[in-house]
């Protein structure tokens, strides 16, 4: 089948285009899924530069980019901290169709457009996250003709929207769902969302606004007037001088709730903004991981800090449900062919997007 | 009466013994009581040094105990943020008997022992920590003959110990009983105890065993034996050239909570220990307010951290309820009388005791 593949951590050049890869193999209880369009995400490039395992010292991000770290097949190296064999399809965000079913029920689904949840939890009790794998991660994604999933992470999706915006929701809008989830973000609270016009932190302010809250957004400026159509009540320039008051003033006061996929120098801004009691939850540190951060600041005014990666098994359904329920927008900024693979994360990289590209095959 | 006054930021000759004080005034609502014995914090130190306002730019801790500053009479200087007005009588452990009662309810109250919630919340709606004062810090306390506070927060304690024994609770135990019930710790799991030598961490051992958690406490060597009689599972010495090992070899992994009094090094230690989906929360950081940290490991990890500080109204009565069934032993360490409490805190501020320093009245 076509597919591409990573063949290890470094540069665009680790992207192979095949049309040679062999069909994966249904194990029992497994989805065969004919991929129509598959979303790109910042863990696609994190993996491939092995970001989530290189110390600063090291140097990340770019630098990381440029250099390619051959040497980094450890078990920190994958969003789902359980390492990575090469060759990997990597795409996570996939929408498709059943094609053939594995075990003796199920066959209803075949024929039927599924999205896939892609955090796949094989541990033995009910929130057992210790041998977690992510689609596209630890286990092959949508990158290709074919995938092939567990039947508990399919999920029929009834909607008008064409295959590419439906590619658009699983990773981004199922982080970002997990990440307000656990602030408690609840009717009439203040929430301030940084990297705000990304895929999510576009969505951070769509699922917000549907729990009730006013919605600061943090982004460039030119991108304003598209987060104002998304709902969010205030936009505020990530290049203001003083972004805490500049939060402060767009709140009317402290914030109850930040959510944050930027970290760095935000990271204290952020935390400097909230109320007594306030939280803060986060995905992803994509300005930098190391903060200098004085602890008086979470004992004295009771914070509560959480990380948001692995998603428990069951929240995936709130989300295909707001999208039945036509409560989400999908933000579908460029499509790129199969082939183009290398092409569309070179244009990803380049943040000047609004939301999601994505794939098609 | 009898009372010793604060009269300023600074060092320990800012506390005045006099016989000459004023009677508090009762307010509606309030309750008068004669106060048998009150004992000592950490948090009496921190608001003499103003420590809670000091940047690390100015020097923190011995230094500020050395130079008092004269100056730090800001709103962050107290533990409830709301400020510290001079002469302030502080103590926020109090034991006593109702002596007096405003109001047209509450007569049956006199006469009778008490232990008083020193978290005194006046905010309008529950939860509202806005207004949040603390015994002893932002309004008078126990180091005094008499004292007075709402009634909302007197607890009759019936109880075989001691008035100085049931001066040993409040403070400590309340904060680890808050900081235990943030990390939502269940029976079955294990939580590792920072400074479990002290007031707070020799709370947390005994709240913790409550729960049901297995408990590797780490503390100086030499107070192993002492630990391990208050219910520790495994004692670790603090002073272990790999404290982040050592907590995994004991606890056999990675551990579910860390609950943490020190902070500085030993943040970084905690957090590395925890597993993923791990909870960490803390109430202090007398080591060292300031960490250098990788926020890769909140995220990725899916942990959670916590300050505990403020209490929420109506958890003081499960710790009244744990003494009243002999469920806590108190740590009595030294009773000084009240005249001399400067030397007392002298005492305190060595750690060479386990438990609690009172003063009796």
């Amino acid at each position: 089948m076509k597919a591409v593949l990573l063949t290890g951590h470094g540069g665009l050049d680790k992207l192979w285009y095949r049309e040679d890869v062999p069909m994966p193999v249904l194990e029992q209880e497994h989805v065969l899924v004919r991929v129509s369009a598959c979303g790109l995400n910042n863990t696609d490039i994190n993996t491939r530069t092995a970001w989530y395992s290189k110390s600063v010292e090291q140097g990340i991000t770019e630098q990381a980019v440029k250099q390619g770290y051959e040497d980094s097949n450890d078990t920190d190296a994958s969003w789902g901290n359980n390492g990575i064999i090469f060759p990997r399809i990597q795409g996570a965000d996939v929408c498709g169709v059943v094609e053939a079913v594995q075990g003796d029920t199920g066959s209803s689904l075949i024929g039927k457009r599924v999205m896939i949840d892609p955090w796949v939890l094989d541990g033995n009790k009910p929130g057992d996250t210790s041998k977690a794998r992510y689609l596209g991660s630890e286990i092959d994604g949508g990158y290709a003709e074919y995938t092939t999933v567990s039947r508990r992470n399919i999920h029929v999706i009834e909607s008008d929207y064409s295959d590419a915006e439906i590619a658009t929701f699983a990773c981004a809008y199922g982080t970002s769902d997990n990440m307000i989830e656990r602030t408690g973000l609840s009717n009439g609270e203040t929430i301030v969302v940084s990297g705000a016009s990304g895929g999510v932190g576009s969505a951070s302010i769509q699922l917000a606004k549907i729990r009730g809250a006013t919605v600061i957004a943090i982004s460039s400026e030119e991108k304003a007037p598209s987060l104002y159509k998304l709902g969010a009540d205030a936009v505020i320039d990530r290049n203001h001088s003083d972004l805490e008051s500049e939060i402060k003033r767009a709140a009317g006061g402290e914030v109850d709730v930040a959510v944050d996929v930027v970290g760095g120098e935000l990271f204290t801004i952020l935390v400097n903004s909230l109320k007594q009691g306030g939280r803060y939850s986060s995905c992803g540190c994509i300005s930098g991981p190391m903060v200098n951060f004085d602890l008086r600041k979470l004992v004295y005014r009771d914070l509560q800090f959480t990380g948001a990666t692995i998603i428990p098994q069951g929240s995936f359904g709130r989300l295909v449900q707001y999208i039945s329920q036509d409560k989400l927008k999908p933000i579908l900024a460029e499509t790129w062919p199969l082939k183009d693979l290398a092409k569309a994360q070179e244009s990803f990289m380049k943040k000047r997007h609004i939301g999601n590209i994505v794939v098609t095959i």
